[in-house]
């Protein structure tokens, strides 16, 4: 992994660094704030927001608007602004404008008298390095190796190949939700069949040109508003318990449904579907539909959300990794050691039960008392390495808390299901029977089996490791007869292993769900 | 305040010092650790717990048992080896024993051979000293000026008169749960009127001697386990939603009500009432009786439960203050100021949000717009001064973040409906229309009302600071014809303040709960 590690590690420790990054987008400006330091770890910790609308009329005159213009004058006044009231130097604010400006033909003027009159340098990227930031936000933030990401806002709209992590070509078309509602969708109220009709057939025109499309494969990570707000309501209509958009896949089926949904109703009162926020409204539906048209081109399996976007990329590309190779090695391990530094883990202890954890897994399924799911180890570990976040908040119930900071987390390379299982096996690491409740509806049939498998193993780990000493350097259960005996190599002293594991290792939980008695030699 | 701060300014920036304290009581042994550093600031960072029950047959026997020193000496190993695991140095590790070990015939000869092989220095404490660090406990941890504090344990009761927030005199008796238990409360079935008469019987003729104890005043704060169970219990019958212990008032109603329903039911079930911890079953009946007698004899309201105890007590008057004067000034600003730097808010800033919430407050109250329900004011300032710490888990949603971690904390000094009203205007510091929801059940008839106001004028607050650069120096709030102006005073660049102000300031919350319009000048 290529971390900028000359630049962070540069760092007295403790010290940390924020940029900011600036997306003039055609629909909304935003500005958000990322802290990072050394670990490395990074967080946005700040935002702000306006509805600028700086391409309302792009589409008809081809000019920025000078209503436009005077709300971006206004807009950029108060960014700068806050950089300097948050004392973040002029060198670490990325300000980045697409589509709108980019293709305005007087966006170029605008620009000089925004710089004047601001301070701040902007930068107008072209169509390829719009998608390029796209695109790193979305290969950093899934673990998409194969596929396409697609990245919509108001003004334009990207698709880039991706072929084992790396780039391939790149497309660009004026299909943003803005540009789409001014040209195709234009009225008050539901939808006209045939508007509909002409939205897809200009997004299946601009396709026709992309002959690698439908050799991509079936996975399509969508980045953007439109496409968090159409997940968001996705969720809604499917069904299960809201854990944030990250890694939800919009069904082809479920986004049907939604442009039917949204088509039926007057522009005004599209925002009011429950996902959508009232903000974008007016444009969420051409988005939809060229969503939908996207997917049933290339034969897509869904959409699938990320929270990143081209603000992350920014980010990404231009502060923590280096911009010629801009890749996370292992996002969800990145991710997962991201939050546990954010909270003050000590590493070293969990990275401890992690191995610990590992080791009495691979032993159980040797022995042939199991067969994990797809997936199960890695999702072990990450609640091994996530147990003690929740240690952050408070020693007492320190479980649920580890339970509440992972629901609340993104955990980037994690979709809801992962994040909930996690976070329920962290809850349950000390004590308890575990059960899923209402977080079935977002997990599949057999992860309650997974989840009393994982927590016990998770539980004996962590009271095996109760000093954070690593006083027991291996561990591992065979079966002996009707029980299984825990073999443990020693690093240190076992007293207080042997204490914590006889007192609340909870071998009736052990019993319950691998149907064996625990021994411990 | 008499810090110690020669002590903790002594540490490097960001360097956090432990301490464990090791309680050997008569039922229950405990190690906790606390974590602290510069600010002040405090937590408690780990626990170990074994009942040990090392009084266990003491009553009759006048000695400790063969089977009780046993299970001590391997509890003291595991306590001396996670000392050493955790790198806890010798002289930050304190030991003390109380009430059994203190009583016993054979205690020191135990406590002898305890140091020899554990290392562990052990303090017996006499009933004076574990008087006075149960008070040191209470009034750091409560309001409390004058009053009586009470320790309940195994072995022995203190109670402690407190007048001016100093400690007057103390009074020891064996009337700890298990001694009790033993003594008069034998048999496994029911307990019988004549079991509870004898009980009290007992306690009235220990009170005789207490002449101080009717005239202490209306407030009896209760620390110990015991009190803690059955404060939960309390809550559980009393039926609001549960926000922890830290200051609630079991009534001598509700204690009456607990005690019958203890009694009747057969020793082992008691443990299964809930709020009762298992363990703590077979003898919580006896300290439901005591304490309902002291209720009575001294005519007090009821009995304040605090999570802290004679452990808190040690670290305190030991580590944090200095033990000739352990008193922390302002005990709520304190816990506040000790959560807000838990989670690294900006202290200027949040002090800033604060200071105009405050301006914003008296001066709406001075043009008479509203009238504040009594300590209104300093439930502002305290959601003013911890708006922010849901920013430690992200800052999307920090709102709700906030109100979880508040609803999370103790926050000693404020009662269960003042926690709940803090963490409410937290949450609503940002948007959306306040609601109590089922916070309502601990709250007051007309909380909803002061939940709408603070959480309108801290919004407002937190918009004129959104720069975090104290920009706005003053703000101030004065009628005007059937308006409220908002008058500024600049110590900086307003154009942030301004546009953060009219884009979210939310006029028509304003207007909503104080019924005028918002008029910026």
């Amino acid at each position: 992994v290529s971390w900028r590690t000359t630049r962070i590690s540069g760092q007295q420790p403790g010290t940390n660094q924020q940029v900011a990054v600036v997306d003039l987008g055609s629909n909304s400006w935003r500005l958000v704030v990322f802290t990072y330091g050394a670990g490395p770890w990074w967080k946005l910790t700040d935002e702000l927001y306006e509805t600028v609308r700086i391409g309302a009329g792009l589409a008809s005159t081809g000019r920025l608007s000078d209503e436009a213009m005077r709300r971006g004058q206004e807009t950029l006044q108060v960014f700068a602004r806050f950089c300097r009231a948050n004392r973040i130097e002029p060198r670490d604010v990325h300000v980045v404008a697409t589509s709108a400006i980019r293709d305005a033909a007087n966006g170029e003027a605008f620009l000089d008298q925004a710089q004047r009159e601001t301070g701040l340098q902007i930068e107008v990227l072209d169509a390829r390095a719009e998608a390029f930031f796209g695109y790193v936000a979305a290969v950093n933030t899934t673990t998409l190796d194969d596929g396409v990401v697609l990245d919509i806002g108001g003004g334009s709209m990207q698709l880039t190949a991706v072929r084992d992590r790396r780039s391939g070509p790149t497309v660009s078309f004026p299909l943003g939700a803005v540009r789409v509602t001014e040209e195709l969708l234009a009225g008050d109220g539901p939808a006209k069949r045939k508007q509909l009709a002409r939205v897809r057939s200009r997004v299946e025109e601009s396709l026709e040109q992309v002959d690698w499309l439908a050799m991509s494969g079936s996975r399509l990570v969508g980045i953007g508003g439109a496409v968090r707000n159409l997940a968001a309501a996705a969720q809604h209509v499917d069904g299960g318990v809201d854990l944030g958009v990250q890694g939800y896949v919009i069904t082809p089926a479920t986004l049907d449904g939604l442009v039917e949904t949204l088509a039926e109703l007057p522009s005004a009162e599209r925002g009011s579907v429950p996902g959508i926020k009232p903000g974008r409204g007016d444009i969420i539906l051409a988005s939809a539909v060229v969503l939908q048209t996207v997917v049933a081109a290339g034969g897509f399996d869904g959409i699938e959300a990320t929270e990143a976007g081209l603000r992350e990329g920014v980010f990404l590309a231009r502060t923590l990794l280096a911009e010629s190779d801009p890749l996370i090695a292992d996002v969800r391990a990145a991710a997962v050691r991201n939050l546990a530094i954010q909270y003050e883990s000590d590493l070293v202890h969990v990275e401890h039960v992690a191995l610990l954890s590992e080791q009495m897994f691979d032993s159980l399924v040797s022995c042939g008392l199991f067969l994990p799911m797809p997936g199960e180890r890695e999702l072990l570990w990450a609640a091994a390495m996530l147990h003690d976040v929740g240690m952050a908040i408070s020693y007492d119930d320190h479980h649920k808390h580890s339970r509440y900071l992972i629901e609340s987390a993104e955990l980037p390379g994690f979709d809801p299901r992962e994040r909930a299982l996690i976070a329920q096996i962290t809850r349950y690491h000390r004590k308890g029977v575990p059960k899923l409740g209402e977080l079935a509806t977002v997990t599949h049939a057999d992860d309650e089996a997974l989840l009393d498998r994982c927590a016990v193993i998770l539980r004996l780990a962590e009271h095996l490791e109760r000093g954070r000493d690593q006083s027991v350097s291996e561990a591992r259960l065979h079966t002996n007869g009707d029980g299984v005996d825990l073999h443990l190599k020693a690093g240190g002293d076992l007293t207080l292993p042997r204490w914590s594991v006889e007192r609340y290792g909870d071998d009736e939980a052990f019993e319950r769900v691998f149907h064996r008695r625990l021994l411990i030699d």
